[in-house]
């Protein structure tokens, strides 16, 4: 059945294997009059490209990506926007073992089970290679999130633990997170953990990872408040990326140990008259509708399992094997999972902005109530 | 717009608010020939039901379910199945300050702002009561996991851990979760949190608390691969739950701190010939896909709002106020979380199999391969 | 699976068998703020209500519709609205025959086919009682269309043929539509076929009849391009009313035997500068989206197939019996289908409606495009 | 918002404009484990393919189709299936007047409104060149009805009416179909049809036509009862088809006009012991269910609105206009409409029958039921 769609008024639509011809996707619900091109669009590419440090995989694609439709003269139709990249480097192989086994922590037994077949090149339609047109997609998204909105919504995204291993909050700077190959907001723990992430990979042993998105400038009102909420679709959106484990909002698990006293975001009038929060516990939102503040998501990556370590399994004919993945493999998958989570991230928010012009929620602050005398 | 159904397959929309004359839902997606009767509904709704213990609100409701469609001399005629409850305890009481102010941890501020006007009564459509239809729902969705696969899916749930406390897994025991108020399954624990919780009920105060949702006889190869993950609708189903605010699957936010080596479930073959993993990081799912062993979850549901404790927020005129919560609430809006939770997995369960059948995934152990000579 | 919804932004959701306790219905994405009570309602469902003439079903019904959830103080809330009439009349009888026969031209052979097993009382699910709530549900989407646009749009229907019986376009008045009992706006053809369909009754024998819906007021861009294009959603609107086998927009098929030249529907500007066809075969719909000017489409509908003169069948045993439907049966169904015909129409163009609001498109005159010198 | 995808398990969304680079589609919920190639897809496009005879386009298109995706080693791997057509024929040249006026009949205007700007190349989104994707679609779709019931499920279509010239139904012969440039099945009636239309070309002027399209050997029961009735969800894929102004199943409108005895279809035991019915008024669907007969669908294609004859109208300045227009088009749009409407009804059905196979819907003869004594 059909499963390859996400999204509501913004949708998009993926197709493609790992060492397939192309990848490609189709956004629809894209509002006419957009300015957009694939400039828009490749820089969040390359932020996720693959070789770009020994920390991710060496396989090498340009992921260079083309609109093939739904822009005309450099603005949107209201067209379904249709992107291709194509596959630079599909190695012709011997896939041998890969072919026939289960490598433990993939999708190759379910798949098998499932569909009793399976492209097993690269992983196929599992591979992660699938995210490079969520990114696409979520391009897409924050333009809709930079022009439709009074002010701009930006979205953005950080590890904030490797391998087990944290960062200082009060060392936080958005500007790190382009300087080092971890996308890690503290300079001083990117450090470390590029010696910790060396010696796994030399081990054949990979990592996980935390990553957290936060977008700011989110309007109020955004979400429906029974089954479409805002935390739902994220978290739907969030868990859906390959290798995701866990996705919390605002102070998710730790929430769950506070008491109600400590836990309670108190309002305010600011200087400006506008209602503002002293606490963001919730995470920006509240009854499945953002609050105006930022909305703060983490998910929560298990390790690479593509590893040099065997590893006991099985194979398509029931024999028991020792699956070893060689191959160019990312040490940490929650690495190149940044972009993507922040696109996820991004195409929820453009979603439900699209959805909020339907509702008739104002975008910006609602005046207050007339007091009856 | 729509916002109030959820599931695919299996699809059920609910309404109705706190304090109006009745909540109801209607289950659509069952398929024809299931012996379904009150009887089938009724019992996980006097699991959740008010008033069962100090720890949970006093309001009193019978939570009597009327099925009143779809159901014909007994069994289910593929036609949607009505349920309405009569909200018995409607009492006419002064809404004095909660209907203007807004309650600090509440939808009340979001929902005002998106809407314009709410209903300010007991919450309105954004209060837990609306959990009591998915608890009713979910049990449709059992009857479901019960009857159309070859081994009935059995899901169960449990608090595990209550203000911040958790329990001992070796002294877990199924059958303690009925025994004592927090469907703990550690019975030392339940008498350790009822004195902490007793404590904080009496100093105004609240706490959240983790549920652990376990589906056993999960046939391999439910779940849609990219997009309809099965992770992915879990993630949705239970962070859709009021006052949640995270969600694990399997070692979950303990992954990202493991490496490959250890978070690998490897694979044998048992006596009978049949795959078996000998670990479970991965709670049940690969590559979006079921896998046959426990599907594991967990949410994070943070403390009560609604507590006795000042805090300071604003109203609906735009002025400082100080919010007390009074009325019968729920000290730990976790425990009757339980139910729900377990519900909400039941109904995924429930959608995917149907998935199944109509993707042709088989429901048992497929065949090995035949190997070429 | 489920397929008792109809509508993408404005969605509705019916239940209920004909001899079941209630019939019910929940009505999402109603935008928040409209005023709404039972007294939008029930002057439809009055006209759709058995017993009004001898022409029309003598099942006595006082249809009358609770409005249980999503308005608040007389306004609608954003939450979704639930519907429910109670059945009066399920007058316990023998069903005797009726449970096992197949009756010629309703759904008894298919629904056991497909199910397996069916309600057989009164049609259960199958049974035109379901189309009170769709009435209900279209008086809610007549309110959005009279609220929302800047000036309100307005839907009515007519019988325009009965028996193959048509009417004289020249003495077309809405006026008289309420004053037959065939909502038939030309008073003399009521007057006729009057005399026909006592006859058909009479004889045991019941007539078809064509209706043809008519939308006022519709702004101009309502509609998807592609696949939920304005007229698509119609068809599938109409289609979906039981005993349908038609629909038209605009000309229809006489458009088929229409050359290009007489076909075209020429532009101009008026007086007030503002864009006007000077004919409307298209029915108001171009490249799946409205034009500005009056959507229409006609319904044909298939005579009754309850009738008491015998027709040859099958029974569950696979036994030749000849069937004759006794009880209370409209000899035209398609009077009852009219203000049926007008719901489903209201329904689609709310939805699109709100649609319209999500892809931000002018629901006034769209100022001309500036001529570059 | 999203509107470019149409199904709901069979399920595909097609992209791409006239004169852009290419135009695709993605074909999501095609079962795994099906022999599919272009080979399978291309003789349908190429029945679709202009240039074929003086009656349709002379755009040079070679139509070829590529599978990018969701195909490996020659079978369906349950991913989606990707398909892209190159456009060939993207003549550069100075568009003029077509650039500012609105086109009588054309989406022109309405476009224009909705959207603020077109891609006015070949009437960009709005051009028949997206039913390609259509025709490649349902080409996967008779894949899915070739192979998955327990016999094939087959559909064809005819022009049945030209410029509103009907033909003779005891000449039908399917095999005639190939043979005339008309997909007419009576030889006669395309040589007679050939003079009208060729006349009609010369003056300038263009043709309406009726399409019929008919499936065979379809299982009982396929269909939802209420709101996604088959011959629902069969209007709206017919209605969706471009000039589309009618439709009709079985009898159609012709049936309004019948009694109720005269309409009956009839019901019998065969030789083989399997319910038969002895007419077919009801056009294979009853209570919106299939009943095993063929069905059969009707079609009412308006008369191309390009044409040479002067026809007046506005520009996008608000000035009046003669439009003129020229280039390469098809005097009567609806023969190749029907490879279009044959690959709709394809893909409606190929639908229904994974919809069956969710449902538990037996796919043959279902058993009678057992006589309690």
């Amino acid at each position: 059945m059909a499963g390859n769609s996400f999204g509501t008024l913004f949708r998009f639509t993926t197709f493609g294997e790992s060492h397939g011809p192309q990848i490609g996707c189709v956004v629809d619900g894209v509002p006419a009059g957009l300015r957009l091109s694939e400039a828009d669009i490749q820089p969040d590419l390359d932020r996720r490209k693959p070789g770009t440090s020994k920390f991710v995989t060496q396989r090498r694609e340009s992921d260079e990506v083309s609109i093939v439709s739904g822009v005309f003269e450099g603005f949107t139709t209201g067209s379904p926007v249709g992107l291709i990249i194509h596959n630079g480097d599909q190695r012709s192989k011997d896939y041998g073992q890969i072919r026939d086994q289960f490598r433990p922590g993939h999708a190759d037994f379910t798949y098998w089970h499932k569909y009793g077949l399976r492209d097993y090149r690269g992983g196929g339609r599992s591979s992660a290679r699938e995210t490079a047109m969520r990114v696409a997609a979520g391009a897409i998204a924050r333009v809709i999130l930079r022009d439709l909105p009074p002010k701009p919504v930006i979205v953005r995204g950080a590890l904030i633990t490797m391998g087990g291993h944290g960062l200082d909050r009060t060392r936080w700077d958005w500007s790190q997170v382009a300087e080092n190959p971890f996308f890690c907001p503290d300079s001083e723990a990117a450090i470390l953990w590029a010696e910790i992430l060396e010696k796994l990979r030399k081990d054949g042993n990979s990592a996980g990872g935390v990553i957290e998105v936060v977008a700011d400038g989110v309007p109020v009102g955004l979400g429906q408040p029974i089954y479409g909420k805002l935390d739902s679709d994220l978290a739907a959106a969030l868990m859906s990326i390959n290798a995701a484990k866990g996705v919390e909002i605002g102070d998710g698990f730790e929430a769950a140990a506070l008491n109600g006293v400590g836990n309670a975001d108190e309002m305010e009038i600011d200087a400006a008259g506008t209602p503002q929060f002293t606490s963001n516990h919730a995470g920006g939102i509240l009854g499945g509708l953002s609050t105006g503040q930022s909305v703060i998501a983490r998910l929560a990556i298990k390790p690479t399992s593509s590893i040099l370590t065997p590893r006991r399994s099985l194979n398509r004919f029931g024999e028991t094997v020792e699956v070893v993945t060689k191959g160019r493999h990312d040490p940490c998958v929650a690495i190149r999972g940044v972009p993507v989570a922040e696109a996820m991230m991004a195409i929820v928010l453009a979603d439900h902005l699209l959805q909020a012009r339907a509702d008739g929620t104002p975008l910006t602050t609602r005046p207050w109530d007339k007091k009856e005398i």
